[in-house]
């Protein structure tokens, strides 16, 4: 087989090109530093290790076998019109879950755990004792039960947790109580949390509205390290402004960066973090690849491969 | 056995009498609310159930025969002279681990995914991702593998970290690399972070001193969950100053309140809590309490028993 030809981009991380030759990557590496020099080379590809590459710059990407994201989430990749079905799409999986989980218990203990207060009073020199809460036997829900979730599920049993999990197919074998994607009221009705690990597909997309945000506890907190497009931002930001939810730690939101005017800034009981739930580190990324590379070449299947038709 | 005349005090606390009444508790219960009236009560008291009791109080306490502590440390009673040999100290253990756990990992986890400058960044709507750390394969060293170590075990387990242990005994059982009290130093060497959950006793009071702090990693992060005095705090305040460790969560201190007047309230890398790491819920000590009186009426052991010679 002939060497293929792997076009590395991601804006900034430029040295990830340098690292898959420190690796011995097979194959022959072109980094593109800029999206000019991309659209220069894109047509003798037949592999794209990338990130963020505005849709229409593949449509001269004539000899594109394989596109390898460096991430999990490819829905701009799945809705690309000018990446035809023969062209494999596959993603990074199982890297994201210690990480995420780690951000997201993080924020479940800062908040139990008062520690913004904690931090105010130590500016303040205030000595003050406070009751402070805990994870022990409150009902976290997973919604989406993938590598991501199953990390939580793991972490939220060292915290004596009560789990619960919503996937496509219910996985009662993983969680105290399981349910469907068609059950998404009785599933997070009793939540205290909520946490969404989903992709955006045509079934997630603002699937987290109105109804559902209706049917939470007041108590309740909903953290989103999945996708910005699953919850329908502005129901959210009524149901927090009516006091429907008590808060909301958001890692992703519609529009990427949040705009700087954006209400969900300074909304009581909000935190905003800019996407780093999952850091997709370039060492990490680039192992990915490289064991991808060579299974590609041996004609073996890929890890972290997309199937279109459910968008993941 | 005639029905014992109990005597509870705790400043703030009053309504632990009346829970203990509606838990079914035997004994005649009185509830001290002041000082004052502990002093008028106390030499009919067969028991005590208390916390922070000047100790001169007890000068008269004749009749007494047992003391629970409503708190794991009980340095002020086993030094009180006023306590002949005779009468049981009793304290609380195994309650203090979950709690105790969630706040060491709440300020593990704010410390490598960064949440003071997170929230930084939403105060001043800034989009501005960055990397973070992990708490995957570092290295934590507990000190005292008691109930509150062996919870922190636990969890550290779930986050994948590298777990020294230091104990009297050691365990080798129960974590990566176990060291004795005699191997303060090799312990100490390698860690990332150093949780003490130890008492002060005769051995431990001021155990970690300018040698071991000299030992440490200049990336260190010293927690203490335990008690102010095991840390020598003027050698701890210029091991910070010149940077021999990076920080240091401190819940206890040489002197509580921490005067506001303490250099340690400013000092970069150190946050500070004013002895609230371990709650001691009222609900909790008093179900605790109940279950010892019914056991030192059946002249069965008590839980808790302190060793005065060991110092807990």
């Amino acid at each position: 087989m002939a060497c293929p030809r792997i076009i590395v981009y991601r804006s900034g991380h430029e040295r990830i090109g340098e690292i898959l030759q420190e690796m011995n990557c097979p194959g022959e590496i072109i980094t593109a530093r800029t999206l000019d020099e991309f659209r220069e080379v894109v047509p003798s590809a037949e592999i794209i290790f990338g990130w963020k590459i505005p849709p229409h710059l593949f449509r001269k990407a004539h000899q594109l076998r394989w596109i390898q994201s460096m991430g999990a989430g490819v829905d701009d990749l799945v809705s690309n019109p000018y990446l035809p079905s023969t062209v494999i799409i596959t993603r990074i999986v199982d890297q994201f879950g210690p990480p995420i989980a780690e951000f997201v218990f993080a924020e479940l203990l800062a908040h139990v755990r008062k520690l913004d207060r904690l931090r105010q009073q130590q500016q303040d020199h205030l000595w003050e004792p406070f009751a402070v809460g805990t994870l022990r036997n409150q009902r976290i829900g997973i919604a989406g039960l993938g590598s991501i979730g199953q990390e939580l599920v793991r972490k939220a049993r060292a915290f004596d947790m009560v789990v619960y999990g919503l996937s496509s197919v219910p996985k009662p074998e993983m969680v105290d109580k399981a349910f469907s994607s068609a059950e998404w009221i009785p599933f997070v009705e009793s939540l205290d949390y909520l946490v969404i690990t989903l992709p955006v597909t045509e079934k997630t997309r603002g699937i987290v509205g109105e109804q559902v945000l209706r049917a939470m506890k007041p108590e309740a907190l909903i953290i989103n390290v999945g996708r910005g497009e699953v919850i329908d931002q502005k129901a959210l930001v009524d149901a927090l402004t009516t006091g429907q939810i008590a808060g909301a730690v958001l890692d992703v939101f519609e529009t990427e960066p949040l705009p700087s005017g954006h209400i969900l800034w300074d909304l009581p009981g909000v935190r905003i973090s800019p996407h780093i739930a999952g850091p997709s580190v370039d060492e990490y990324v680039a192992q990915y690849f490289v064991t991808n590379v060579q299974r590609y070449i041996n004609h073996e299947p890929l890890y972290g491969w997309v199937d279109r038709q459910r968008g993941y």
